[in-house]
């Protein structure tokens, strides 16, 4: 019997997404939508690509928990907190797609704002199956935290050098889905086509995941930038190591971090975006440039960066095939 | 009188914009292009947005002495050595935008091939007006080497901390215009749209640019990276430095560098390459992130990254106003 | 059982695209590709998104009809009819992407010319399904010629005004997919991208379609543009009718000829290329404006303009399920 | 002496271009540049590119007429018109490139609302010089009115043949600056990427000018489509014409309509917008394609479109040479 899965804020660019893809599912029926503003319109209407004929709601904890048995929550920062400890206290398993449940209390607190429910922290998994053995956690847990997108290109690029790291610049260049669908200056077209630049230069908090997942004490610099794509996110992860890895070396290092996973590609050259698109894969490559061991990481933002991967988290959550839906 | 100027190779998207801005230029007269696929094709056909009626003629260079007194050369490297050097026995000035005299011999055989004409090495001056004291040798210059594009935004963004550098990571983001007019599978709309990529991961050579204009002993990395951009190039360089540079501290010596320079702007948030499209500028930003200071440097790669450059150059070398035509 | 097919010409847009739909699809093996340019290298190097590891061959009937019982061929014109020929002569149910079977041998010799397999003609179906009584004789047929996307979307807006038709003017808007593979001065992304351009404007060659396709004596002025977008097509088809029809009549007749389509939306507001992006989907809209009727026609070039279609048509050939791997 | 000129608006695309081509212009001064909702931010701050040092201040009548003898207006529609009336009260001559004065009232009342400042239509000018004697009531005039772009594009197209036409179907493809610069969910660049698509195709207002322009009894069909581009703008004419116009036939007419013209061009094939970006051109081609005569015309939408031609208007307004600024 398939599953039953609500999308809480279906509305943005990552839970339309979701919503598709659990609607695709084999395994799982997307029951229930909602949205904060544009509540009562159906969701074709404002995303036809997906076909999905319901009505996004506006959010009612007890509604939800009528017809689904699980929830991806898409909403920002801060407001997601309390949307899931309403659904999690009706039972539901959660996958939360903002901030509030991928760092620690302290990490938290010091990049965003004080934690709106913190009492779950405790439960809360790291949702990146590839790294630290989350996996397993995944499977078992009840609440987990997809990874910020830019977090999990450049995780699964250091990663598998973690032994050998002290330092590491990530420089990304991430799509303009990543700014989310509300209209700015810097989304206008005109803004943004046919340019390039940095943003939040001093201090991106994405940079917390990294310094949560990866061995303590290698300094890590993150700075992102906007580049004119739709859907695409590059991490080129420069990497000062212990000792002397050669390319050979970099290359069997990531080839045993991702033997057998089956979204994680090792590749033989630099990485393109465009070859990731709409899926939930990574490709990453390692070699040695100037004095410093390079991995560049694709994937696509909205996928593996968020819906794709929120949904091959609830897999394992749910005991299904970790790939289901996503291939 | 209105010196006499003719651009060899003006068939190739730096030579023709070469050709355009000495067309427009008040205090010069473009006499001759040259193009060697095109020849006996009128420029304003392949390129109508400059209005060239002239025919771009095989290369001859007596007839460029004949009606020329000035050359930029646009040729790709190797061949341009041979044609400045006919140019140069013919008593030209010479612009050349290849690589052939960028570097000393040595440097230039490691990353290129044996050099053509290794007699005129030691005339030629690197053309960037803004840092190591070229200006001056520029002006009393017969043959200038115009700088990579990668080169020129890199070394805009490194000079002013030279004295405290220890170590950088060089990260460019460049448009397709760079990749030259030649249509291939890596510049085809399809394949360039919507995506991002690096390229020459093992070793870019304009990292010896770097190396040859920078103190000695500071390790560079260097990584391209292509993006869905017309014309436009952004470097972001992570520097290792010496003491402990605050941010006001970057902004000085940023300040201090490119005080009175007219061509390069000091900004107060990371730069947009759209706000230098089209015009020889250069907009420099420079922070403190992580554990390292960071410098963000935007040109157009065909202006300030390779023509407008040259016409800078050749301003300089025939006594102009450095800024005549240019803005 | 899955049915076995081969995708002759897999090394070019259309066919990539198309092998990698049939190795997705659920009743269907893929079992062999060919390629005339690339020979010997694996498909997934050429295009790792679609993740197929076949090697792809030169093209030789035999094997081929060795392990396929059915074949796609994404030939160019003229090339294709030979290679249909002989998988016909080994007994392969064929879906041909090529001009070489849309149209009777005289205009087919006047737009094009001398066929090359003229004795197929006979048995070869239009494979537009939605119209014109097509999709019954699809399930019968053996040989069934893929419309060119422009015709594609062209017919699907217009067929519907059939009997009020007197004279149509469709524009064209398409993306670079559409002008194939081949790297050029038009395909270059410096070239392509903010820019718009009418090509062929006199007299392009897939208007022929339209005249076989709808009733005799109407009017048809085509011409095609490109546009700046990787994959997507947009008809804008002007009709002059007879009588007065309004706004509702319009709509009526739309949805009257699409009622239980499953490919084709008849939509209340313009269609957006984007919204049909990466499907087999065609969203119509239909008003009046002017002194004219308009119809608004949205496809994916690459898919219902080509290899989704061509599967939709092997569907029907092989007895499946029309939408089979194709949702 | 130069004339002094304030640009009403200049935070906006139009108007800040304008300010921008002012400034550069030998023979004029930017005294003053006023916006509603930047006031108080240097011109500079939005729009680096332009390199304007003056703040922005709100619109105060009175102390533009004291720092200026003309003005560029560049409001919205309705806004415009009472700012005009303002200006022109105090004596300035004004370009307005709204639609407030572009035509009779009726048909304005018609069109848009009622108008703010009728009194001021006896006086107002049609800005397109190239067309229907415009040219010398231009240089009389105090007050003209930007001619929109759709309808600039379109009328170069279509005056040509004015003296043959019946009807005509106007098939615009435009770039985003045209949709101005508030960010909307149309102009967010992950819905404006990769897409196409038509709107506003119940009766575009722009037809209104080419009635106006057109001899009478002209049926114009009039549609725009929004496609990825920046700036630059596609007019496809297709004509239906009494007589049997030959394709030399068509060309003559538009060689003979623009001889002499500075700023259009009849070329031999399609034109590229991409050829007439950031430039004052028109390039218009004309030729017989099915049962109709088709005029292709280019121009970039921010300046043949608005505020290239604004101040070809004023240079014509202030005895200047027609080109001065804009070449």
């Amino acid at each position: 019997m398939a599953r039953r899965v609500a999308v809480i804020g279906a509305a943005g660019y990552g839970g339309a997404l979701g919503a598709g893809i659990v609607q695709r599912h084999p395994a799982l029926e997307l029951t229930a939508v909602t949205a904060r503003t544009d509540a009562g319109r159906r969701h074709d209407e404002l995303y036809p690509i997906h076909r999905i004929a319901l009505t996004m709601d506006e959010f009612d904890p007890d509604r939800v928990a009528d017809v689904a048995d699980a929830a991806l929550v898409a909403y920002p920062h801060k407001t997601a907190a309390g949307a899931v400890r309403k659904l999690r206290a009706r039972g539901l398993k959660v996958v939360d797609l903002s901030a509030d449940f991928r760092l620690g209390q302290a990490a938290y607190e010091h990049w965003y704002q004080p934690h709106e429910a913190p009492e779950l922290l405790a439960e809360a998994v790291y949702g990146l199956p590839e790294i630290n053995g989350h996996r397993e956690e995944i499977r078992e847990a009840d609440l987990v935290a997809g990874p910020g997108c830019n977090s999990t290109a450049a995780l699964l690029g250091l990663w598998p050098l973690r032994e050998h790291l002290r330092d590491a610049v990530v420089d990304i260049k991430t799509g303009l889905s990543g700014a989310g669908r509300e209209a700015t200056r810097e989304t206008h077209y005109v803004s943004a086509a046919d340019n390039v630049n940095a943003y939040k230069t001093e201090g991106h908090r994405h940079s917390a995941e990294l310094e949560q997942e990866l061995p303590a004490g290698i300094g890590i610099t993150f700075v992102p930038h906007l580049i004119p794509v739709d859907q695409g996110l590059l991490a080129s992860c420069y990497a000062t190591t212990d000792g002397d890895l050669t390319r050979e070396d970099v290359r069997v290092l990531l080839e045993e971090a991702y033997a057998g996973e089956p979204f994680v590609e090792v590749v033989g050259a630099p990485p393109r975006t465009a070859d990731v698109r709409a899926t939930n894969r990574a490709r990453v490559y390692g070699t040695v440039t100037g004095n410093r061991v390079l991995v560049e990481s694709a994937i696509d933002n909205l996928w593996k960066g968020a819906a794709g991967q929120a949904v091959q988290d609830l897999n394992l959550m749910l005991g299904l095939d970790e790939t289901e839906g996503l291939s």
